[in-house]
């Protein structure tokens, strides 16, 4: 007895003895398509008969040098007997003829790079007989010239191209456009031709033995899998070459051969919004290409009732069994052939982000799935989708069509925009605010004090700067689209216009903005929105909360900030950038004065007069968080930040300088002298605090020691605010943070002023303040001796921005509209290290911190305030770590509720 | 019987015996100046008679409240029975009487804390004694006087101000401007004076009873070991309190009793020169204040030997007995009293640089310590005191009370130099290469292009930039002495001058800097030079190599400096800077060149015809380090560093223009119009490299892999350079080495690369270059995955200026002349990391990545090539990390030699 070679789709079991029963093994030695129809045999799902020649027979035929193994082609034609028996049909037979599919089918999907070929089993006899059997002689002409176009190529290696031309020659005799205006007769023609084609490339005829036929198939899908491009394929995708394909032999089946036949395609359930289904397209007495093609009017599915009611509610169960079965929502192709209803192919259906979202809650509802499950399906850029208005592709393909794609840049904020153009912040707020007016502010970047017109805009556009830039986090931080560095726009601020290519755009002219892939229309596109209320997604995340050991904060600076995140699911904040609150109307003179004096009087007194300020804001921000806490990290920036621009400092310089030399009246002379003498004094300091690499300048922690009236200041408001709330009845837990620390001793030195301050304040006021003091961790140094650091801070927040730039000694801003963008496309760097934490070393970092940390003080709070803390790979790692939690901006909330759950739960499975 | 409390000076074994033995314990037991003189009498060198009361009895004193112990007192006077038959005195004896003092003494010394009272045993009656014996009534008064003072002071608490008025009083009575003017009788009624002042304060009489003088000064010994001054004293050294003082009562000796006495100080060997001794002065018949006070004239101590023959041989006798006990130079002081010898006290005598080296190698030679010791006795400061010019303390002392000192600043680059003021680099290169003058460069700052100019001046000074500023790198690179950072200085180059407050110092003025402690003077000060070539230092060194295991290179970029540093020592170049080659006047404008062009053609013809140059400069470096490696570094700065500055064209653009207006002819105007557009085009190109944080930026690797032309031009001049030398007869190692990395795969995609070109080139030349490939780990991400990059590296080098900017996030420019000073200041930093490597942060992290990069390749070379490579105490921790190698400038070299050697024979020891 020769080894078996050939299993029948109805001898899984064989199979599954012989391999040992894992399915992995199972669909090693079947192949994916052949242990996919087997399997569904097996529960009973009507598939054409057919049979498998397994991997293992590839891999001997080739390690034989190309023969097949003994007793494999006895079996493919015993395994055929009975595939013979099942149809009534005979291979090679003019009655009723059985037709056979000869598919390649390895271990893992390799899309287009092995071979098939259909129809095998015709021939110039065969086609008369189903000529007659069916009356459609187009479908059969189709059909044979198909089998010899293929057999052609694929066995005897003769170029598609030749064959090809027959066929666009033939379109250009008979003036038809596309192959569906070809006619019966013209593929009768083809078909000899291609026949005469063959005979005349190969020097023989075409094999009219169906047998040959098959077994020449046969014969090139083995040989197939060593060819160069499955191979380059294989090196590609990492799939080992020892593998081998089977080789799938089945019946054809037709839905064109009468009333009693029908074809079509179905999903079990909605994949537009995920609801109850099934969902499809069908045609009686059709080819499976019409129902795609759309040559024909197809019907809905839901009309098969009425048409075929039986085989109607045969394919209602069998698409309940599949989805049980596959535990998923299914896309199958179905054929009726003579009142008998086949599945060719089912496979898990493709659906938009709603309908993930739904199908996955619907299903563990139903017991389909567990909850555990639910949430593992969805990924976050589905979370990620309802919160942001898109662009549908049709829309964008149809505007790319139309021209109107001005230019392209970096999807940093996703979602879609659109609204006039605006080339400052002030406008952009009369225009946005005021007047209501939907408005894209346009920049070649932004700084700090461009923010209020950033609020009041509906998305944002910068020729200029990275993934995080001021721009970018902005942007982000308010749900704002944004697309930045879009280098090929040349704006022109003071023409107040920007042109791309020969396009001029002009402040007013509508603009669309595409976030999500970092895309700039002209004119305004359609956005559709999705429901930010789905009940659906309510439900899954409240399961995601169930299973994530990561706790989820927020970046938030303002109260409504806090409450929208707070909404969304944010467990307290932990960021909140206490110097954005400077920069209102009113407060940015106060510190422009705390600046620019040297007088610690004028200091103190500006710094008296922001205090009320602050206060207010934090008490906002303490009470959106009741009972949760609050990061409130001091002073960060250096300080020419808070100043005006130094190119905008000169101009207006230049300007008044004119106006002196040409000033009418004495009063006037004085008036203009005052000016200039002020704004040259601004000149300056500003130049006075100009650094080489501010990066690495006086900022954070630094300006907390040399000018600790500032710092003072703030934690006096912070816990004045503190005391505030709780007299109402609030519960407050402000978490006090410094930034930029690099040696124990700053934060030593920095802890006992402040800490004095905040008693100072409690003790006044006969309140006691349950509160953190703690550091940001963003020097590597600082994570380094992370041990002296944790003795004096109760909680570390990694600020991974920052702390990415040192590690890897690149300035972000520079480097990712410059050489990062090389380096990520020659693949020296797998992945942008701001948008995701680079494992190897800023990870490695965090995780000397956190165990030198944790061995200090074991119930030391770890987080992270970095960009990254919105990123699901990074929030994988974090939760790997061993974070305390996670703050990223309101909008990424939910998605780092999902993510932290799906780190949770393959942990479990891991283990 | 009582506990022994007191030990006579002759009972040293006793207290060896009673506390074990060790050398540390009897310190602890009988206080460092009791054992001293114990150890003296032990070695039979003749001190005056007296006695230790132990720090237990001190101990016991305090603890019982301020009794002393019982027994106590009784050995006291037993001990004084003793001293007294030893002398042949009597303590309060009007004849031949005893004084004492009486001193503490704990085990570790603390200089002015502590009390002391004199001339114990003096009263009105004793006094009258004493005179007559001495016939000096003007030094027993003085004596009496000083035991009132001290005893009110010390016993009983009277301010000595108090005492010091009377003093005051009556100098300015008798018309004296210091106290030697004071005759006999002034000090009889300042005597009296003090009495009656004693009287007033105390209420009651200075005792006349010697004993009681004794037993109250030995209490107020004990209890000034509390005293406030003491322990704040040790609490800030760290002294232990419970360790209490001893106390020493000894026999005062005279040596102004009449020809037969005599006084002075010696040391056994010349601590100008470290040759031969004695050397000191003495005078006959005179007490030891006078030697010292320079009232009367010395005699040089070799004289001794014709006055007092027999004395003068019995000091030279203990003086070798001295340096043979404790191995070392000796500086004591004597007393004759008639005709007898004491020494009063023995202690290491202080010496200059060049006395210490031949000292320590002199007494190895003798055989009176071995090689290591004599090595580990000179410091890393001696032997860099051979490499430059000095100004003398004295004639520095001289000029600032001259007013002549203009400024301080950083001390970046030790020696003196004098010159005239260069306010640019070209003029400095006039004067000082062409002229033969002598220039100090005066500048605000120093860039790259100013090299020439610093080259050529004998000194630089710069108003702004820190430790690591390029000005300094520079100076310290070529042994210029240098001050930066001097702020006060107010730089006008615009008119050719500087102001300090409101001196106005003018182009070719002459200035003195000393860059050993960064002071600026006005006019010629007088150097000093020492001996380069002094044998003893050359003898102290090749002994310092034998010790060492971790090698010394250097830092150099010209074939000069090469040869200078070989002959200093260094065992290879451990940096080339291979970009500064570029600086010359024919090269740069090729560099230019390659800038500027966006055509791939033009940038090449740049490169190849920089080629030519590069082979030639690596040439002369491996010529000058035939058969040692060579560090060749690729290029590593930023593009822009080889521009103009952007002020200097702007400034030049507005200068063109305004010509342009003025033009007479229209040649003249196309020449100007020709010149404003080259101009612009420079300038727009700058604007483009222009970055936020340039440390950050494009450069290093990021340059080689986006401009790999560039490099590969620099491989191939290296390797067509190491052909020639070797086809010469030379041996050539090169180390080509790829700055700034981050990830491995930069270094994988150059190394490929660059190891083609290597191949090319050596394959057409027919030649073997045994060579290796490596890494600067100056980010910390590379320090961190070592292993990673060790897979592909050689060997490593630390550049530990970036890496210690990166670790702490600190921009070292901005810094060092900002905020840094406050830290250093407050004690935040303990020390400037830019000089010295921070052990905790940049220490673990090299520490780190010697382990991981070890774990790959066992054998990786492990250098350092950052300044800190010449700092002593980084090359200290750079042994402990096991680096193969320090490179350091080459006027650092031999300091780098010793030091290593410290380092192991340390290391030794402490196993």
């Amino acid at each position: 007895m020769w080894k078996k070679w050939v299993y029948l789709f109805s001898e899984i079991e064989k199979a599954e003895k012989y391999t040992g029963g894992q399915w992995d093994d199972v669909r090693g030695f079947l192949g994916g398509k052949g242990s996919g129809l087997a399997d569904m045999k097996r529960i009973g799902i009507p598939v054409p008969p057919g049979f498998t020649v397994t991997t293992e027979a590839c891999n001997t035929f080739i390690s034989s040098g190309g023969t097949f193994p003994r007793g494999m082609w006895d079996q493919v034609r015993e395994a055929l007997r009975k595939v013979e028996k099942a149809t009534g049909k005979q291979f090679g037979g003019r009655e009723n003829p059985l037709l056979l599919s000869c598919r390649s089918g390895a271990k893992f999907s390799m899309p287009g790079m092995m071979d098939t070929v259909l129809n095998i089993g015709l021939n110039d006899e065969v086609a008369k007989g189903l000529i007659q059997m069916t009356g459609d002689e187009r479908f059969v002409y189709d059909a044979y010239r198909r089998l010899v176009q293929m057999f052609g190529s694929v066995v005897m290696g003769i170029p598609d191209t030749a064959f090809e031309a027959v066929i666009a020659a033939t379109r250009k005799k008979s003036g038809a456009t596309t192959d569906a205006g070809l006619g019966a007769s013209d593929w009768e023609n083809i078909t000899e031709a291609f026949l005469r084609l063959y005979r005349h490339r190969t020097g023989g005829d075409f094999p009219e033995d169906p047998f040959a036929q098959l077994r020449l198939a046969t014969d090139a899908v083995f040989k197939s899998w060593n060819s160069r491009r499955a191979t380059e394929y294989r090196n590609a995708a990492g799939i080992p070459h020892t593998l081998g394909t089977a080789v799938n032999i089945m019946a054809m089946v037709f839905g064109n051969m009468g009333p009693d036949c029908a074809t079509g395609v179905a999903m079990t359930r909605s994949g537009a919004t995920g609801g109850p289904g099934p969902e499809g397209d069908y045609l009686l007495n059709a080819q499976g290409e019409d129902v795609v093609a759309g040559i024909r009017q197809t019907q809905d599915i839901t009309h098969l009732r009425v048409e075929m009611p039986g085989v109607a509610a045969e394919l209602e169960e069998i698409a309940r069994r599949l989805e049980s079965h596959y535990r998923d929502m299914q896309d199958l192709e179905f054929t009726v052939e003579r009142g008998k209803l086949r599945i060719l192919q089912t496979r898990d259906g493709k659906r938009t982000a709603m309908a993930a979202v739904r199908i996955a809650v619907d299903m563990a509802d139903e017991g389909l799935i567990s909850r555990e499950e639910a949430v593992l399906r969805v990924t976050p850029d589905q979370i990620d989708f309802f919160f942001h208005p898109q662009f549908e592709k049709k829309t964008r393909t149809t505007a790319r069509e139309a021209g109107r794609l001005l230019a392209t840049g970096l999807n940093v904020s996703p979602g879609a925009a659109c609204g006039m153009v605006a080339f400052d912040a002030d406008l952009a707020e009369v225009w946005g605010k005021k007047q209501g007016k939907p408005v894209i502010m346009v920049r070649p970047e932004t700084r700090p004090d461009d923010v209020h017109g950033m609020l009041a805009a509906r998305g944002i556009l910068t020729s200029r700067g990275g993934r995080t830039s001021h721009a970018a986090l902005v942007a982000r931080q308010f749900g704002k689209p944004a697309v930045v560095g879009a280098a090929d726009l040349k704006i022109d601020i003071g023409r107040r216009e920007m042109t791309a290519g020969h396009l001029v755009i002009r402040e007013g002219d509508w603009l669309s903005v595409d976030g999500t892939v970092g895309e700039v229309y002209r004119g305004e596109l359609e956005t559709v929105v999705p429901n930010l209320e789905d009940p659906w997604l309510m439900k899954l995340l409240s399961w995601a909360d169930q299973f994530r050991r990561l706790r989820v904060r927020t970046n938030a600076d303002y109260p409504g900030d806090a409450e929208r995140a707070r909404e969304y699911g944010a467990e307290g904040i932990g960021l909140c950038r206490t110097e954005h609150m400077f920069f209102e109307p009113r407060r940015l003179p106060l510190l422009h004065k705390m600046i620019m004096t040297d007088l610690p009087v004028e200091r103190k007194e500006a710094l008296d007069a922001l205090l009320p300020f602050q206060r207010e804001d934090f008490e906002g921000l303490f009470r959106a968080m009741n009972g949760k806490p609050v990061v409130c990290r001091l002073i960060d920036p250096p300080l020419h930040e808070f100043l005006p621009d130094h190119v905008a400092l000169m101009n207006e310089l230049s300007a008044l300088k004119i106006r002196l030399k040409n000033a009418a009246t004495l009063e006037e002379l004085d008036n203009l002298i005052t000016e200039i003498n002020s704004r040259q004094k601004i000149l300056k300091r500003l130049e006075s605090l100009t650094e080489s690499n501010p990066m690495l300048g006086m900022r954070g922690v630094r300006l907390g020691i040399l000018i600790p009236e500032l710092t003072v200041m703030q934690v006096r408001a912070i816990f004045e605010a503190a005391c505030n709330v709780t007299r109402e009845g609030g519960e407050v837990y402000p978490e006090v943070m410094i930034p930029l620390t690099s040696h124990v001793n700053e934060l030593r030195v920095q802890r006992e002023m402040l800490e004095d301050e905040a008693r100072r304040v409690t003790e006044a006021r006969g309140v006691r303040i349950g509160y953190k003091f703690g550091t940001m961790i963003e020097t590597p140094r600082a994570a380094l001796t992370a041990d002296e650091m944790a003795s004096c801070a109760e909680f570390f927040s990694f600020g991974t921005n920052d702390l990415t730039q040192m590690t890897f000694g690149i300035s972000r801003d520079d480097a990712e509209t410059g050489f990062l963008i090389r380096y990520l496309r020659a693949g020296i760097l797998p992945e942008n290290p701001f948008a995701t934490l680079d494992q190897g070393g800023v990870g490695q970092l965090m995780d000397i911190a956190i165990r030198k940390g944790r061995s200090v003080r074991p119930d030391l709070e770890c987080g992270i305030c970095g960009e990254h803390g919105g990123d699901p790979a990074s929030i994988l790692l974090c939760h790997r770590l061993g974070l305390t939690y996670v703050s990223c901006s309101p909008f990424r909330v939910p998605v780092a509720r999902l993510v932290a759950a799906h780190a949770a739960l393959r942990e479990k499975r891991s283990e």
